[in-house]
């Protein structure tokens, strides 16, 4: 049995989702007393936390006094991906004030990418973002013990295992600090402020370079006795598939992937089986040719290195909407792959949605429909009966968001 | 953030699951003040829950009463399962006080099953197992609402759909009664009193006439939106496989269950291929004939009916254990299913154990021994860094173990 949180929690989150709220509304809102309601508006205002806002319109009787939380009030939100940094100083009702983001690569290890993560939020500190922080929350694209505020044997990030991360950030910040899953914060901002607003239970879906899952149960992030639950890119959907980063064979994540899908559309584009492809790769390698040979460019010599020609995703899903079927193809297939291991976690967890995000989730309506089609079909009926199967609404948002989210309440739960 | 649970509450349970206990101890372990406890002590006495029981032995100072559960608490406690109906009759402490196994087929429908089920408990009263009971706990093999207290769209129960069972349990025995699914008690129960005592996140896999899995997480059993999470046996493991009574091809348990194996047993005894079941299927014809031709038995003529000649799980399991190649294969292959399944939900979900019960639980180390190495081979190293794949301590009684513990959760709930 779980019994409803504190009172001065349900208050600042309230203020913090929904803005300005009158004390009368508050105290029926909560459900609380009014002499309970000004005891915990009293010790908030003392605080710094709150605000009094104006007057509310009337409702009859007296007018009474709007709250906020305290314009003063500031978060840093981080979100670090296997190649990039992404920033949002916020403001209490997690509105950004400032953002920046720049590509960093996560294996140059904790000091060189923490010092630059210091490095930025001291600068939005100059540029007036805010004058001292109440919470810094952070996304890891590794496992991580949240207790700990560590990252736990993350496999793309050495140097990471057990460095902590939490303390530093908070002896730096001089503020509280909270660490988790990148997924996981994932989750947590689309619950928020995206398609899964006051969803208690489901499934986020990241697909990019890798393949994780955010798991939100009984409104509430499950991360494991270990902090690797929702680690699915290493399921095995294909005992004959590819071999794995990791050293297994036919993992999720070597068979559709940002990685697996880009390799895939090289090879056809090479051999020509996909023509809009092969246009492209034809168009990339006449720029990069012409590039090279432009004054300032690499000279045309023959120690000028091999330029690096990538066909990406966003090239597979544009090749789809012309109607390539090799395009579609691939696409198809990958979410034949996708909705095979959604099919299976449908059945044990049983959750009322699933949102697909991470950039892969840019192939749109063609991956979807594939995801959905298979699951629909392979899950209990009883467990799809009403399932909505959705893209991210919040995008390239939802890490720094869930970090956001997660900060204020470490905040708010230590005031 | 969950609050910890009412202090009446945590008296009960601590009485119950650890028997007799001192005032003053129960004070210290609850972290309940003096005066806080002795009111809440008072509480229960009055309402007839708990009861004084001698002094404790002296701890220095002075000695202190014993408090108890009332001697006089009953609970009920109800598991049916496809083809049968078992239920203790428990103290306040969960001891069985009264025990009834009979066969039932759960098809036969509610009225006449709960009939049967009311019939035994009247019986047990007459018996004196008795006077009133303070709640009946019950479990059902196929998804339920917990909230509602009914069965839904369960699909081996026909007419069960929706079935007021909890209402029309609680009204004939005046008392709050408790639904839920049968792998769901089972894995509750094995929490209580087996193998994964004190455990908060581990997987209950029920491996009988059909697969399922209780999936207890955080310290409490997840349900999901519909009341069918832990439902595995139809997840897709061959898609050329056989076609399931799902309508589906290749589910889990068309693969392995002790109808799977039966069937595959019965052919490898036609067949000769293992010598063990062939001489088992020999001695059963055998054995059948003769009660035929006896005095009373079908007579010689057209008209008998064929016997049903059946090889079963034991006749496997006993010839695993004499070295019959066949029956290892048997049990190894429905274990690599199994464990594949499994490794994709570790992966997922982190457990920190997994028991394995049911009938074919009896196959033993061989089937552990292979559904470990497949979970241990497949999933990620960090999930299964530390983690106990074990058989089920308390076998054909975890299911009634476990709605013992529902019962008087409710009950004490309700107090």
């Amino acid at each position: 049995m779980h019994v409803a949180d504190a009172p001065h929690l349900r208050v600042l989150r309230l203020l913090r989702d929904e803005g300005p709220v009158s004390r009368a509304e508050l105290g029926d809102r909560l459900e609380l007393t009014r002499p309970r309601l000004l005891a915990e508006v009293e010790r908030l205002v003392a605080a710094g936390l709150i605000a009094e806002a104006g007057m509310a319109a009337s409702r009859g009787g007296r007018r009474s006094t709007l709250v906020e939380l305290h314009p003063r009030l500031r978060f840093a939100a981080v979100d670090l991906g296997a190649s990039s940094i992404d920033i949002e100083v916020t403001n209490g009702r997690l509105e950004p004030v400032a953002t920046y983001r720049e590509p960093a690569d996560i294996r140059s290890g904790p000091r060189q990418i923490l010092l630059r993560v210091n490095e930025l939020l001291h600068k939005a500190r100059t540029d007036g973002a805010y004058d001292r922080l109440d919470a810094v929350g952070i996304g890891v694209p590794g496992p991580v013990s949240f207790r700990d505020g560590v990252p736990v044997s993350p496999p793309i990030m050495p140097g990471w295992d057990r460095y902590p991360v939490r303390e530093l950030l908070a002896r730096e910040h001089g503020c509280p600090a909270v660490v988790d899953n990148d997924v996981n914060i994932m989750a947590i901002g689309e619950r928020h402020g995206g398609v899964a607003h006051s969803v208690d239970d489901f499934l986020f879906v990241k697909i990019g370079t890798g393949i994780g899952c955010g798991i939100h149960l009984g409104g509430t992030v499950y991360r494991g006795v270990d902090g690797c639950a929702g680690d699915i890119g290493h399921i095995q959907v294909d005992p004959n598939g590819p071999v794995c980063s990791c050293g297994n064979t036919g993992c999720l994540e070597a068979l559709f992937s940002g990685f697996a899908l880009a390799r895939e559309a090289l090879a056809a584009a090479r051999s020509g089986e996909s023509p809009a492809l092969a246009d492209r790769l034809a168009a990339y390698q006449a720029a990069a040719n012409q590039a090279a040979e432009e004054p300032g460019g690499a000279g045309p010599d023959g120690d000028r290195p091999e330029p690096v020609i990538t066909i990406t995703a966003r090239d597979v899903a544009d090749g789809a909407a012309e109607g390539d079927v090799t395009c579609i193809r691939l696409i198809r297939e990958g979410g034949r792959r996708v909705g095979g291991v959604l099919a299976t976690l449908v059945s044990f967890s049983n959750p009322s949605m699933i949102v697909i995000g991470g950039g892969l989730a840019l192939l749109g309506h063609v991956l979807l429909a594939e995801i959905r089609s298979v699951v629909y079909r392979r899950s209990l009926p009883l467990a799809t009966g009403n399932l909505p199967v959705v893209l991210s609404e919040l995008g390239s948002r939802a890490g720094v968001t869930g970090a956001a989210v997660l900060a204020s309440d470490t905040a708010f739960e230590q005031a």
